[in-house]
């Protein structure tokens, strides 16, 4: 909607260890922050299980309708990380060892600790193009619009920085957010109208509880800078004709 | 896998908070775990923007194809709470009020504060039944197999339990955890045999760093105790086996 070129991204979170609860993902939290600061706006997030057919669906169905896809998860050396044969299979591309994944994870290792399973992990499309981890070694990788990650939230975010200069975003979604002493039955209304007038400003009204004390927080979001602004001084107006407090604006 | 008939779930997290970053969600962990107590195993979920057309293209679809779906979130009072409208209109039922939840709303509220955005908290599906709400008044609802229930976490927790004897679940899927000192590549081989052997258990291997210490957990899920049992021994014959450090057995 703020977008005028809208630059998108799915993310495809991978794991049943995700799904069965036992895990809460971090991961599109870490994604979405990274790539809004990039003008990318993420619109779908699905998390699937360690399954062949679930994954190829999934990331041939997201890879035609969003700009960018992300996977993250199952890029391992054990009998539960499929996503690299699968990526293969989705693209129908060869999969085997990579030659400079293999060669990254060789150095990486001491002589002899290269063993069958870290070899495993410069397995992938042999045609991808890779993701340096500065963490652990283990190279991520991507093909055409997929960028395939690792699960681990820590080597994710050691990771993703790489790509700066590969992606190619719009322009950035800037945010500001107002949290009221209020509740939101008492501004619904109000900030309803607000939303009829900014158009292109994507308000959201989300409520807390903080010390105790229930309040809002309005999130605006915007690609213009002008057009929050405005919209920031329509929400303030009307906070400060009905005498509510702002507990913090940011 | 495991279940001989199999009900599933899927999960339908609505909100751009999620999709921006700005929230982590927790509902999914919430409702997975509580969801696999009553043997019903999660298979997908969906991260979906606060946008009618994405959230009636996804329930729609989803509905089909698993046992139960559950939305969280966009039942609020304000404008971006689409939700109610929106199940109303993928299930082609009217959109007004629901007689039973203006008589709680209106109950719950002091007289004179039943406003407009909180009567607006008692418009769904005419016809939707009630998940009731201990914690904040206004309930949730559910449509033939959709539940809708609240984005905020602490009132989700809350609403959960009223649910339990109307879904009807399958045998309690069970976990047993076994935590290694070791990395995934020294035991992938092994686990990948055992796995194999073990094919009515699903083995997961989860790499940790904790108290600045490398290490594995192998998390294997199935609804039959004594092929968990089974499974179990195998690891632990191979643990042994391989003079590994147990951390934590649970």
């Amino acid at each position: 909607m703020t977008n005028k070129k809208e630059i998108t991204a799915g993310i495809i979170i991978i794991g049943n260890e995700v799904l069965s609860g036992r895990t809460k993902d971090i991961n599109t939290s870490t994604l979405a922050k990274w790539l809004n600061s990039l003008g990318i706006e993420v619109k779908e997030v699905r998390i699937v299980p360690d399954d062949e057919t679930a994954i190829i669906h999934t990331v041939n169905f997201l890879r035609e309708r969003f700009t960018y896809i992300f996977t993250t998860g199952g890029i391992g050396p054990t009998h539960d990380d499929i996503t690299a044969e699968t990526i293969s299979k989705a693209f129908d591309i060869e999969y085997g060892f990579h030659k400079e994944a293999y060669s990254i994870l060789e150095k990486y290792y001491k002589p002899g600790e290269f063993n069958e399973g870290r070899q495993k992990m410069a397995k992938m499309p042999t045609t991808a193009k890779l993701i340096l981890n500065p963490t652990s070694g283990a190279p991520g990788f991507y093909v055409e619009n997929v960028f395939c990650l690792p699960g681990v939230p820590s080597i994710l975010q050691s990771m993703i920085g790489g790509l700066n200069n590969i992606l190619i975003g719009g322009d950035p979604i800037l945010n500001i957010t107002i949290s009221l002493r209020t509740v939101e039955s008492e501004i619904a209304k109000a900030i309803a109208e607000i939303q009829d007038k900014n158009n292109d400003v994507d308000i959201g009204s989300y409520p807390f509880f903080r010390a105790g004390k229930l309040g809002v927080s309005i999130v605006l979001r915007s690609s213009s800078k002008k057009k929050l602004e405005i919209c920031k001084s329509d929400i303030l107006k009307f906070v400060k004709s009905k005498n509510i407090e702002i507990v913090e604006e940011d």
